[in-house]
């Protein structure tokens, strides 16, 4: 059977500045929650936050003892049971040792012309990893090559990038959608 | 030409906590961001900010005028042009001394049978308010009747509701999806 799991990554370095630069983010409690929650609400795991700085990672793992054991765990469970998908890694490199991950970068304004809609995904051979940038974007040039671009989403009004927090619902909605009516549901979220 | 005007309300009160009871939550900027982006990005306006507070109010003008006039706005031109879309209103029945909105209730678990998808939304007449709850969701029984609830966004996974920002940002995208796919954009984002 084909490998259909689908994984996320949320990059904090290397990514771009608001001039251009290679740049690192801080991770925010919000992105990590948000991804969680919307990943398990998709069945998608795991979530991978990438960053380089082990005072992040430190930083995270608290987090993360607070609302699987501690406190948060018994003041609002679910928050403790979507956050277990997550990951820290220092570069998106180490994500390559836990599955032979098919890299899919995503991006507002992807550097080539042909892109690859996400409802594509679960005819192409897995696993699969969807990439997000934080910051201005992914810088690409420092990150290893990746199976390809996904299509992005395209918007009606004046604001020309959505936050990352609402392009992983929106790209895990339309995945999920066409799989449902094709029936593929159940193979795509084995694993 | 009907009103196909869209826009969005997101309620601080009444809603519900997780005890069930009927309760006030706090705007977080984080929600005045992401709602503000994501219904620039679709074209989608005014966004509604309903909370009892004069306080809370404050807190948010100060906010705007940061990112519209002061230092923000040189930082990032882009949010103030998507912070413009912001209302203050303290109930929601206030919103409909602007336009005469059909209501439109959003929930993961509607307490009525019937629900309508918001692709439809574009072929009824309107305008048309859709409505997020914060906490644990609206408290209806101390709302307006709204024209209906929309269908619920179905998961795959083990969490039962999204967040409101991912919920927001799939119902904009299926809404502007199906109807660029019918060609009526320009008439959906008329006024």
């Amino acid at each position: 059977m084909k490998d259909a799991r689908i994984g996320v990554a949320l990059v904090h370095h290397p990514v771009r500045n608001r001039l251009g630069e290679v740049a690192t983010t801080a991770i925010t409690s919000m992105d990590v929650h948000d991804f969680a929650r919307t990943c398990a609400f998709f069945d998608v795991a795991p979530v991978y936050l990438v960053h380089p700085a082990p005072a992040m990672h430190e930083l995270v793992a608290e987090m993360l003892r607070y609302w699987m054991e501690g406190e948060g765990a018994r003041r609002n469970p679910g928050r403790g049971k979507a956050l277990a998908a997550i990951r820290m890694i220092p570069r998106l490199e180490d994500a390559l040792c836990d599955a032979p991950w098919r890299l899919w970068f995503t991006s507002a304004r992807p550097p080539v012309a042909e892109t690859t809609p996400i409802e594509q995904l679960p005819q192409l051979p897995g696993p699969h990893l969807i990439v997000f940038g934080t910051g201005w974007g992914l810088a690409w040039e420092h990150l290893p090559r990746p199976a390809g671009w996904l299509s992005p989403i395209a918007g009606t009004g004046s604001v020309r990038a959505l936050s990352v927090r609402a392009a992983l619902a929106i790209l895990l909605d339309r995945l999920r959608r066409n799989a449902s009516q094709k029936g593929e549901v159940s193979d795509a979220s084995a694993g």
